[in-house]
């Protein structure tokens, strides 16, 4: 599909949807977002995820994301790949956005079904490849029911592997049963597809069914303890995959402190305002428009921090 | 919420959403575009809706919208009033997208909830605050479920109207209910809003609820029939504008006659077809990556156009 | 599809779903059910529909619906012709609870598509021919997807009624442009079908459109408004039908007073609210495990009731 | 919630949902069903589940029900404990199926949320309390959203737990998050239900997280491959446990033989003409009105039960 000669990075175990720092009047904060990075690069992720649901790129202009990817892009500086979302309507403008961000020297790009639009899958399947034809780094395919209210079908997504056309998938679909039956079916056409999965609540079970890697938004909290369960995956020592994600499961109660938000203030808001209170960020604003927390909310936020011992000696 | 100290544009009546021409290779066919929205026009139609659904809007870039935008005003020569989709993701980048339409002298913008995100009632209306203040028309917004996959809710629509930041709705929810109680709740609140409807098959009803106008895509095979509906309602004429939907509605059976496509390559599908056995635009080409009609599809497209004796007289 | 030869009853015009006055501890309140059906009766309604959604059905044993048929019929006494909902899961307990209601002397059984199973529209059409088979009085489907979470297909509806085994339609789906391709493929096949609508805001732009009849729940609080409504529209006078129809819609804000309940709780109970105000029922106790309006709620529902003249001189 | 002061029978490990046979005419094959639970029962599982969407439940009247489940229970003959589906619409009538049921002699009652009605949380807790008072068997909760169209709530099902209104879930939402969510809640309150999952390609994943057993419609097929893995699974030998469900998983692609039919036809279709194929059941015919599979499906499920060595030696 593409030109370039170089073998496609491989991204597996913790891949951390990055989250995009923001100043009080709503700018990106570059120097937090280069520290954050440095920070999940330490905790031992072997692979960035930038401009995802996480980061909030929705809510950002092209040029916009452009410079967050470069500035993800640059404080990796090689040390570990970096795929970045480019997430549009259709072919046309998501190739504009892609070849964009491609530009800064990310590893690869990632993007979902279109949007707006009522396709079928025959349909679907010629809007990745019309957009793999449009770029030099490799494709993935990004599925995510809940944001673009179609399922990626099983067998096309293994299709379009084999035609070289997308190098892996990001599961965010929620449904088990299909990425089980999607790590069966990649398995028996040759593993042509990279799976990572964003069920980040059962990634030992996941890692058990098969997983190639794991793109957790909760990791912007805490990478530490991902790293850690995938690794015990990886080991085969699932007793200690299963208690590390009960673990990570206590702290993801965060998200469930928030109430009466939206779906982005909800969970992208509790995540910010846990690494703002942690210490890893400058302020917990969100992207324009979107509701902020309630300072009851935020001190809930800041108890289970406190109580998984999460929260800086001085705070 | 603009400077503008002009009178807004009034649209009512026929407002057809002017589908996008293209040639065989893919190409906006700007004069196939020029000769159908000089034909609306001549059609008795009241304004033009450029850049909708049925103008496949979604398929192309800012730079071919700018030039579709473009066709269709400098065609229309302020005859009739022109209303332009931006469609995009969040309030960011559709407010570039709409400047950039803007700026070829549209006369209002239109725009729906955002897309892939996941909002609160209150984070959509702060969405349309933020466009209406990037851009110096009237915003409008559109209401269209079955493809954003939320329902604008009445009460946060009249509350945009009465604020200024939104000038009319076009619905189409396909929803009768709720289109009734927002003409009611429009109207008790003095009628800050607009209201036109996309429910092209029950134009007489609706016009009989209150709607100000209509969006047909039906009427880029056949816009005189529309207008002869809409100047029947206008005279209290019920029956004879139910006579005229009856046999529009026959018409609309060209949409039936596709069958196992997407809802896109249907819809547009079967308009194009017929705009194409009538002489209107010189190819039946669809977007890029839409399927292409069975020529069985367009035989019985045809054979519907001649039943109702709009063939042209030498095909 | 049944042995009796008697013409079947005719059911146009107004003909509400008839409500289940129940006693503060539970029970059927027969003697309000046969108050609140004379009172109906007097107001002009053309036929009565027991034991629909409106009705509270599912919630109560085969035995309850069997005596709350018998008391509609029983009460109604010929003056107008009853049709009984038979809500179940499939035909076979669907057929033996049809039954034991036409038993009592109904004119007609409607019911719904299957529930809980996963079928196709063939799948759905064998349903409603076995239903048809088992009972001996005309059968009608009830098109009602926000409960059955399936739509009924037109083309199946229309083929079922040109073989004589469902003799009427009630749609309740809220969905105006499937309404009126219903009313042209029923029209198109020699009217088999007779169609009423639930859609209670819009009656008059459904008469417009074709329908025969209407099943109004809220003609439980105030039926001499759509009967007023019925009759201007069949004399042709639609302003006048959209006038009463206007008014009747701000009789409905009743049920936006209900705010933070279930659906059921919310629409039956602004009904049963309203028409204790009014003194039509004894007592506005909803069905077991339904939850109680607050008392605000009802204090608004009052207030509506009275800007509208629609208290009883002493209350 | 009820009197009996016996211990509730426990479920755990492999409960299959035991399929109803049936004769050529339709009639229950009960000498076919009591073959195939005694089969179930050698093959090693620790309980059966009568009455369940496998078992074609909503096709039957109550008595054939009662008549299902007591072959089964004197099948079983207290070898394991008998779970027994009561799916219907509300309280009312559920109690009425769940005694009759119950009087045969099962262990505890499995029900839905009610159906056909629109129901708050508040609501649907109040369901389930009023059926555990009518019955004097422990009840269990069933949350299968593909055909209830509600989930139902985590922090509901806890509650419920520690109410003492219902025992155990059995979980077929296909929400591997939810799930997991539910495993947590319910161990950090003291562990008042047994969970059984229902996702039955992912069991391996779902006994590492925490579940207590799983009720796979494919073990009507195979039960003895589940029983391997559910035991390697508790012998903490994980490995042994993907093993063995990959090999079922490649069992389970008998259902994807069959297409363009229902769900139902589909998924139970193939379940029955595979075990009509291993010669544990008489017929592979269906309940009324489900449509059959084609013989070329027969014969593509066919050749997957001889790749897998699963037919007969005489076949």
């Amino acid at each position: 599909m593409n030109t370039r000669t170089t073998t496609p990075a491989v991204f597996s175990g913790v891949v951390p949807p990055v989250a995009t720092p923001l100043t009080a009047d709503g700018a990106v904060d570059h120097a937090s977002l280069a520290s954050l990075t440095e920070h999940l690069i330490e905790s031992g992720v072997r692979g960035l995820f930038a401009l995802g649901s996480t980061g909030e790129t929705a809510y950002f202009t092209d040029a916009q994301r452009v410079e967050i990817a470069r500035t993800i892009v640059d404080t990796a500086a090689g040390r570990v790949p970096v795929i970045a979302g480019a997430i549009g309507l259709t072919a046309a403008t998501i190739s504009e956005t892609a070849r964009a961000i491609a530009a800064v020297g990310v590893d690869a790009i990632v993007t979902t079904a279109p949007l707006y639009t009522l396709n079928s899958t025959a349909e679907v399947a010629e809007h990745f490849r019309a957009i793999a034809r449009a770029i030099d780094v490799p494709l993935w395919a990004y599925d995510v029911p809940v944001r673009v209210h179609k399922k990626l079908d099983i067998d096309m997504l293994v299709a379009l592997g084999a035609e070289g056309v997308i190098h892996g998938v990001k599961d965010s679909s929620g449904d088990d049963v299909s990425f089980r039956r999607l790590i069966a079916a990649n398995q028996a056409a040759g593993r042509p597809l990279t799976l990572l999965t964003g069920h980040e609540l059962v990634v030992d079970a996941m890692a058990l069914a098969g997983a190639d890697g794991v793109v957790p938004g909760l990791a912007n909290v805490e990478a530490a303890g991902y790293v850690r369960l995938w690794d015990a995956a990886e080991q085969g020592d699932w007793e200690a995959a299963r208690a590390e994600q009960e673990r990570i499961n206590q702290l993801f109660q965060i998200v469930f402190q928030v109430q009466g938000l939206s779906g982005d203030a909800t969970g992208v808001g509790a995540f910010k305002t846990a690494m703002h209170a942690r210490g890893l960020i400058a302020t917990a604003a969100m992207a324009a428009g979107v509701e902020r927390l309630s300072a009851d909310a935020e001190e809930r936020i800041r108890a289970i921090l406190d109580e998984l011992a999460l929260l800086p000696a001085a705070s």
